[in-house]
């Protein structure tokens, strides 16, 4: 099933780069959140290409068009969303989407259309004597499907379905804002060999102290500040350093690998089953099986190996853990500290040098790409991703914590 | 999780009856069938409010827009669908929906706009003090969803949430059809007090015989038997006594109960799990889970409890079995025999006539309709929607069953 | 996935007729409930083979025996279950099963031994020239398991692994009964041609009135009257007469079929999602699906289909419902009202009356069975089951609402 | 769900530290493969407590009993395994478990006793003024199971419930052998500070060159040079080294953090699915998700952030990849390359040191640990488990490729 979370909170996705549009269907909303189609725009414009100074070239407006799952008795404020027609021979259908209203705990669709497309820019990998772009999926994706794959722009494993993870995270997060104060974060900290020297977790540790909380001031600030470096980074020296190198490395015709931090604050502690289906489990998997993920850590990863356990136990107070080697997790549970992860990224795989590849057909060849747009450094918008993943994720524990509280007058009916 | 059929073929569907659209997702599909969007959109028109005398006055045009999940290297022909337009302020994007392609393996993703809404009707059901009707799900939906479900024509639960299941059962069908000529039927037998003489079941078993199979000419001669009556019937006489009937009780403000046969045809034998996810199980749920339903029953259904076992027993010969009691499954496992169930719809709960009820704050009133459009016998236009579950879990099945023959040639790549 | 209910709460089941064991795990049960191996036992001592007059006359003890999932502090108690001793050559291991404990949300495993099995009984259906039982699942599982199916008394298409089914459903009994008070009865009401003068659901009915509940008393004097008669039904004097046409059909070397109600009282309102994962499907499909079933009905069942909408519109008041033609499900959403549903069972197709039928290989053969102990009537044991499975759902769907109202104060862990 | 793998092949457990036994029912596997039980005690055995000089000193014999999922038509071969006793009062009901037989495709179950208990050990932290072991899941357990949880060991959330994943890892190890040759492996690559110099991945590279592909007698040296190292470990020295590190590490009453690398050979290509249930999401998780790991990597890992993609895409030839910097998997498919994870562990919680604690109640305490038995460094046997996790999710990508060719011959009864 392609379902990302679940089984309360989930997200089912589909859309090719170059298709019509991006499908999302999410579900396991709770009744009762008011949403604005806004409030998902938001995050969409940060994941949209042409968004910031770094990423692809390619253009889209990506608009959602949010089309079930809300109301509101003022129907004409629920139903002022964009127009959608639909225009097939001589017959006009007509409709809106809805812009804002009250979640009804049914599935909650949206599309996006896809706009900026150019065909013949994928002619060099089309059909069996197709060209294979080294790093892509293109070779075991023509195989897998039997020669009927999708090959313009990656077809579904393209970056753009990730449109359908920022949907569901965004709804994720308006409920766990909502509902705990819970805001996700992410910060890059590592592009090419540049290094981040101010961490995201580490100085969300010094704010929020042992009870790892943050009032809404504090995470206002750190939102400008992220939004406003030269790419998403709580760095903003690294970040103009990097912007420098990502500009380098395109006109270079090459590629850059990254690594990101994303830490969620005021997390609900106690969310999480443990084992098979932990939380842990959960996040790492969405994490590090998202495109181009080479490595993933929690807390503080790695680096644990080297410790002791005298040194890496967080101490316990009253209060709280008094640290966070844990990264918010133990036993796939969540703790109330702030969730910690680290992920690292690939160089972007398309790189206008040449490289040995083969045809679709195995005869072997020297690859040059001729035509694409393509990111020189994926990391520099995939920060909304990662937020969402963790969003959808930790929503879906929360929903099976809740599950497991059974309140009688939750099943009241008649007097 | 809102999902139909699975885990490996199945339909995720959002959407309510006056919201903007109906969005389905169908994920699982095998890739290299070719589908057109006409394939699709002939069942859906089947199910369409409208498409018939006897169904809701309500009208739409239910053209499907498919989305994602198509390909083939003549991208013109693929992207020769409707045109779909969205205009947010000052924006408009444009593209086209898919017209015919191979499927790919990934998401299949349709939406199918709802643009007859009036809205103003149901003011009457509105609100807190909105009145309940009677055999619907409003009360129970008012209160579980704490007040914020969508009102407007039953909202999701309304018989327009079908769409799915229809998209979903048009796509698995064509891939029956195709891989083993598996087509699935249906017939009226019942509405009110009058019966069928005839049924689909017994016409199709003297036809098939022992081998379970009809050759293309038959089924054709069956279609268009079926097509051609005043109701869906196999029945003719019976379908135009019953049209009459329908007629009728529309006039007097009332509503029917109705039967209908539901009978695959060349189904591929070893499909189907035994015991928890078995093939019946699966089916007996989806047929007897459908809005309205009552009653569901396999083969001879309620009948064989007034068996002996030597009456009942289908005996065996190297050719098959020589009867189908069973109705096509032994032990949740396709025998190839014709998969037989029967479904009894309650009377529509819509009806003009006074009625006891209550407000949603529970304020006891006399309920009198006073707008909306509506089906009196919902078994018209119901049997549809019944083929498509049949096709959506019976293809499920299929897969499954392929899922446990590894075929090392099937995991080929480089020489 | 072999699950019977869940996401949240289900089972899984595993074990042959034959071989060493039946085992269960049960995930899902929400901590803090009160558990005693007795309490389960007293369900699978009306499953158990043996436990009547009317069944097979296989003996069993059907000891359960419990490893996981339960605790009290007082350890000796928790531990005071049966001796469990396993012995690999020299080396003997040995513990005890538990006896009582609190849930503590993990999964609750259980195994029941097998040691009835007589192997010899089985060697006419062995190999690929063993012959074939009419009715039975012999032959798809043959050739579904490419020869290698276990044939001996079923396989695992055996009634014995509805044990799985009580266990699971044991426990969800327990927890509906404790935090609601629902209490899930069957009664047998019909055998052969024979017919319940008095059923379950008028019965019950009459005695809970429009608020749909029983006071403990009436429910004890309910059981009481079940468990009396010669087979498990309301209907004494028809429970007498069918207990001698089972014996002298069983005398015969013939079978009968059976119907039973199922009827749960005192179900809180509520639970249950809508469409595609209803509690109507899932308890249609779960009892439609268990073998030999071939019908299944809620509430008026068949009988809506002859009713105008006027008669079978269930009337509201401010107390409930006035009715229940719906048997308790509008919109797949429990009312309040008590679960109403009737199942009909094949006559069990194991006779020693001579049949058609053909050896694997597909060589036909004047089929006689030589050996084996059966059930004439797999209605007079299968109540527990159907009781089980509609308790399994129930609580799954309990949680699932509980899971849509997330309470701040259950996400509390420091101060 | 408590599901390891799925939906295809999976893993249901059940069982805590000091419970009964561990309980775990396979599902899933393909009819015909032939078992020994002792296929599945050889790796076991390798997780089993007291296994190695490194480990805790708790010993247990762990002998797996497997109780269904077996046939032979040689029952007395097929039934040749352990004697299964359960005496409950003066009832003494015996059987034996499956010693060998081929798969039927029904549920495998298993259980595995747990004698060597000692819950004295465990008063310590026994009810609401029970200490708090820092690093372990003992608070976040107790609040989200409301005081229920079972303290003794860890409960459920102990290594000891790892015996599942070793269980249908076994079996999955097996079905991919024979059908394709697969070999998992596993080296411990880091303890502490101290690092291997020869790394597996490596070795395999130039062992296996770009066809990726390992013959019998290759395997079987890497596997006696893993056995045979102090720590199961290529680098003989290194693993000598870390053995006294750890014995000195134990003596100081402190634990050491280990990275343990996973090669699987001869892996089929074309296996896993795109996106979000992609095999890359998948194995990440369940790595990633194991108890005390903090960081997962594929293929080169973070390595891969610091390089250009000139340097990093794996070039292609004919013949396949001429280097694995993507750990055998692209886009979640397997590309028939080795597939490489690298997982991070931290220090064992369990030390003898003083540490900052608190009581369940939050009283603050000096936590000293009074008795138990533990891992110095869980790295030394959490091998096989990874080992066992990856072929889990592997053979259930297998399955979910093979379910896409539905060869029309693999349904065939009749004649």
């Amino acid at each position: 099933m392609e379902i990302l979370g679940g089984p309360l909170f989930g997200v089912a996705g589909a859309g090719e780069s170059h298709g019509p549009a991006v499908t999302t269907i999410v579900f396991g909303m709770p009744p009762g959140l008011f949403v604005r189609a806004a409030d998902i725009q938001r995050h969409l414009d940060r994941r949209r290409p042409g968004s910031n100074r770094h990423g692809t070239p390619r253009r889209e407006d990506d608009t959602v068009v949010l089309l079930s799952g809300l109301y509101q008795e003022d129907v004409d404020a629920l139903t002022a969303g964009p127009a959608v027609q639909v225009i097939a021979g001589e017959q006009l259908s007509a409709t809106t989407g809805y812009a804002e209203g009250y979640t009804t705990g049914e599935p909650i669709a949206a599309i996006v259309l896809s706009t900026a497309k150019r065909s013949a820019d994928y002619t060099q990998f089309a059909g069996p004597a197709g060209e294979v772009r080294p790093g892509h999926t293109d070779l075991v994706k023509h195989y897998k499907s039997q020669g009927f794959v999708d090959p313009r722009g990656g077809g579904r494993s393209s970056y753009r379905s990730t449109i359908s993870d920022v949907i569901g995270g965004s709804l994720a997060r308006l409920f766990l804002a909502e509902t705990f104060g819970t805001v996700i974060l992410s910060s890059i900290c590592q592009v090419g060999e540049l290094k981040a020297q101010r961490t995201l977790a580490r100085h969300v540790e010094e704010l929020a102290g042992a009870a790892g909380r943050l009032d809404p001031a504090a995470i206002a600030t750190l939102e400008a500040e992220l939004a406003s470096a030269e790419i998403h980074s709580i760095d903003a020296d690294f970040a103009a350093a990097a912007g420098d190198l990502i500009k380098a490395t395109r006109i270079e015709g090459d590629s850059l690998g990254a690594a990101v931090e994303v830490v969620a604050v005021n997390v609900p502690p106690l969310a999480g089953d443990p084992l098979y289906q932990s939380l842990k489990l959960r996040i790492m998997g969405s994490l590090g099986g998202l495109n181009a993920v080479q490595g993933v850590e929690i807390g503080a990863g790695f680096e644990v190996v080297a410790r002791r356990g005298s040194e890496n136990n967080d101490p316990l107070r009253r209060s709280g853990y008094q640290a966070n080697s844990h990264g918010g997790l133990i036993g796939g549970i969540t703790t109330g500290m702030p969730l910690v992860f680290r992920v690292g990224f690939k160089p972007t795989s398309t790189i206008t040098r040449p490289q040995q590849s083969v045809r679709k057909n195995l005869e072997e060849i020297e690859f040059q790409l001729r035509k694409g747009r393509h990111d020189p450094c994926v990391g520099v918008r995939a920060g909304v991703t990662l937020e969402s993943r963790v969003a959808i994720d930790l929503l879906n524990a929360v929903l099976m914590h809740a599950a497991s509280h059974v309140a009688p007058d939750a099943f009241r009916l008649f007097e």
